[in-house]
């Protein structure tokens, strides 16, 4: 019968998706210049031309029946190994295309990877600030997501909390990083101690357990900031990547599970990751996406606006008082909220009906008495929607 | 930890792809013309012109950043409109851009569909013969899947067996018309009549049943062949498609699911829809996909020569000795196994190794007795064929 599941959770909109709603609606009654929306994070400059290029050159000259045909189960062998050598170049890896499984952007990366190391009875760690969309990623493997809190001071990990938290039961930890919604970029001294950690948990419980990196944003790190390649330091790692972000082809559902050739059963995770599409009813990423990645496996789109926004923006915001971790990478950042209350979601929607100036609260990644800023747009929004913050400053 | 129910699925190859590594390899050894090779169902036609230029064309005029952005989550409303328009004009539905859903291929609108209606505790039941996929698709909801035995005769529908199977745990009846493996088509007779069993099973259940309906096939429909649209015939109804067959684009992985407007909250499915993909990981199907199939709603590739192939491979066939049910559509047939024994696993490998020619067993499809010819290749092929199905008829 219908499912009371599903049903249910059609009535109950994101609060990400009400302020992103909420601007549009103001736009469409108030003109576009009412709307300051820093909701969203849909990248702002176009793709690279060699992308543009690459796709036109396939679609007139390859053979239409081989072009647009199934792929092979596991991917187009041709592009598993462009991403395999992409990486070993850049990354000092060892990954050969038989770690490499093409998905439909990260969100197939994570739900396959999940899927390969997780299930019912066991914990995925993760830490706040997250992306809520991993609720859902882990509760559909029957696992559960439990969530340590945020370091507040830094955004790095709580290890604290960590090593509180970590039971028998952890199958997988998952971090974000560079991180949406905080902006940060875990340290080499971060990755390391975690690597630590559960090397020390995985002699303790007499299991493995997995690091599973969500990396779409690996290509966004501003100028002089430390970014190590998480696998690099823990073998039981498999890296979820998508072109969304530095090529700027998030609605072309493309990106890839790494994974690393030193992990248990690594020759057998990419063939589970097939398996587990059946059941999805996943499959492929399209042929034609795999073919033109492949063609412009190191480009990226000139990603040099999302620095210059993060620089304007925390050299502004911390002129007019607000409390800010300087951001590392990506396009975004996660201010405190200056209102006394200390209420996000309160301060989110004073600012949205009094001001125009859409940002979302912090409750929604785990991280109260904050919002997070997208500066995913033109560098003059944000030089008009300074005053505003400067008077949201004062609510 | 590493899923032991992923990893165990990995040693077992289908047989389906047994045979097909098979062809593989001795084309390798002994060149490809010692290959005739039956067992696989890509398209052998090229796409449309139309197609490849709508292609270009949206890449070169396209914005980049609004061509490649995320599609909104229930999919471009300009493809899921014109979606709608096209089945209103040719079947007389009444759909809007609401109860479509665009999907990744027949394979995501299916996994979606049976996710609406169906989970744990509860059956779907099909109709041998019968796509093996299916049983992934179904399992992964929790629900269970029934097969009705063939009516070996006609490969209509069984319906004495159905009677039978037919319970209170009936969630949905999922249809695949035209029909792979068989290459039946059910008639307006059939259809009707299977309505009728559902709608009197609704009223004594106390519950509404969900008739799912596998379409990729539907454009392929021999001349004269009444092909009646399911969905009209029955209120309940998901009509599942897929444009690889009809466009020659399996890879591109693009199809939907389309929600009777007369369904049991019709105008919820779809919202659920999108819910459902947050827990695979699946998304919408590529923006790029999403805008040029919009454009050639209504074309297909040159399908005719499935048709021809299907003539005379029948009338050799039946000349030469074969009992076979004459296809009216698709691009397959299924014929008897002329052995003594009946085994077709037997016969088909016999036929492999000894003549090079690859069919598949039937009994994957739950229709022992059978093997499957795949047609979906050049004419030339099966004329030098034929042959050796001659010789194989004396195994």
């Amino acid at each position: 019968m219908i499912s009371e599941f599903y049903k249910e959770m059609t009535g109950k909109e994101s609060v990400i998706r009400q302020f992103f709603d909420f601007a549009r609606k103001r736009a469409a009654e108030m003109g576009p210049d009412s709307v300051f929306n820093f909701s969203i994070g849909n990248p702002s400059v176009p793709t690279t031309e060699s992308f543009t290029r690459a796709l036109i050159d396939i679609v007139e000259k390859g053979d239409p029946v081989k072009l647009h045909g199934y792929s092979p189960t596991l991917g187009q062998d041709s592009t598993k190994k462009a991403i395999a050598d992409s990486l070993n170049r850049r990354f000092g890896m060892n990954y050969t295309a038989a770690h490499i499984f093409p998905t439909s952007g990260a969100a197939g990366a994570l739900s396959h990877a999940i899927r390969c190391v997780a299930g019912k009875g066991e914990t995925v760690l993760t830490f706040a600030p997250y992306f809520p969309e991993y609720n859902p990623y882990v509760s559909g493997t029957g696992a559960e997501l439990k969530v340590v809190p945020a370091d507040f001071e830094s955004f790095q990990i709580n290890f604290e909390k960590l090593e509180e938290m970590f039971d028998e039961k952890v199958a997988a930890v998952l971090i974000n990083s560079p991180n949406n919604p905080s902006g940060m970029v875990y340290t080499t001294e971060t990755i390391k101690k975690l690597a630590e950690v559960m090397t020390r948990k995985q002699e303790e419980y007499g299991h493995e357990i997995f690091l599973i990196t969500d990396e779409p944003y690996r290509e966004i790190v501003f100028t002089g900031v430390d970014s190590p390649f998480p696998s690099k330091f823990y073998d039981n790692s498999i890296c979820c990547y998508s072109f969304s972000k530095s090529l700027s082809l998030p609605g072309e559902r493309i990106g890839y599970m790494a994974v690393n050739p030193a992990a248990k059963d690594a020759e057998l995770l990419v063939p589970m990751a097939g398996q587990i599409s059946r059941f999805t009813g996943h499959n492929c990423p399209t042929a034609l996406m795999q073919f033109a990645i492949e063609r412009v496996i190191d480009d990226t789109s000139d990603l040099s606006i999302y620095e210059t926004n993060a620089e304007l923006l925390f050299k502004e915001l911390t002129r007019i008082g607000y409390k800010v971790v300087k951001p590392m990478g990506t396009f975004y950042m996660m201010p405190r909220v200056p209102s006394e209350s200390g209420d996000a979601n309160e301060w989110c929607w004073k600012a949205a009906r009094e001001l125009g100036l859409i940002t979302v609260p912090g409750d929604s990644f785990e991280c109260p008495g904050h919002f997070r800023i997208s500066y995913c747009v033109p560098t003059e929004m944000i030089e008009k929607a300074i005053p505003l913050f400067e008077k949201a400053f004062q609510f």
